[in-house]
């Protein structure tokens, strides 16, 4: 499996596995449409450019299997150390239980070390409880109340 | 009380708020130091030159009472619209219980409203009761685990 920065090609395979999700699917997010919307493709460019944020993807040969996304978060906070916020992870469906989310996992965990960042934290969703028990064994500790307020 | 983007003279007073605070003191950023080190003042120049980072401030005269910071990331989620994550949340010990909190943060909502953001989200420590019931009075939902990993 390489792990990489995405490209412009990746974004429909990284929408599919955002769309393949239980509570992806409860938020109305479960369709692909065929063609990329034009706000997607404007959010692509956006973190493309963007210093501090990376759409990754793992492949195994030409198949995306797996994504996130990774924001570094300056601050004040910790003696000015960056925080790295792990977002949209998913994992293809016919893929899952041979270890890939924990590569994918301790793979951006290095990369928060390299860039020095002291924090690296994310949410998941309370109802994913397999979610929980997979990154408290990668040493995350559920010390917060994630708040969400949709608009 | 003037809510606004912090510039560098009010960089001191948002470390002083960021330590005067119990789960700060704990984690051993509960001491500012007399001169505000190197790395925090990079951090405050990265912030600042960021279109998608924000430092806040609230102010009353010269006083600063309290101070967030925001952070908007774009996302290829809910049809590629930006997510706002607001972080360092402190209002001064001895201006709490008089509303002041509420403010500061309806009109962060209000600015990611203005900015098309479809979510807005933080995460608060499983300590802090008081601050889950005021972010739920706002309408926040703690729908999320929040998963830390200290590097």
């Amino acid at each position: 499996m390489q792990i990489r920065i995405a490209n412009r090609t990746d974004v429909p395979a990284v929408l599919g596995l955002l769309a393949d999700d239980d509570v992806s699917r409860a938020r109305g997010f479960g369709v692909v449409p065929e063609e990329v919307d034009a706000a997607v493709w404007a959010a692509f460019e956006s973190i493309d450019a963007d210093d501090r944020n990376e759409l990754i993807v793992a492949a195994d040969g030409d198949d995306v299997i797996g994504t996130c996304q990774l924001t570094f978060i300056p601050g004040l906070s910790r003696g000015g150390a960056e925080r790295m916020l792990i977002e949209a992870v998913r994992i293809h469906s016919g893929r899952r239980g041979q270890g890939l989310g924990g590569e994918l996992i301790r793979w951006t965990i290095e990369r928060a070390r390299e860039r020095g960042c002291r924090i690296v934290q994310l949410t998941t969703d309370k109802r994913r409880t397999d979610a929980h028990r997979f990154y408290a064994a990668l040493g995350f500790e559920a010390s917060h109340e994630g708040m969400k307020l949709m608009l």
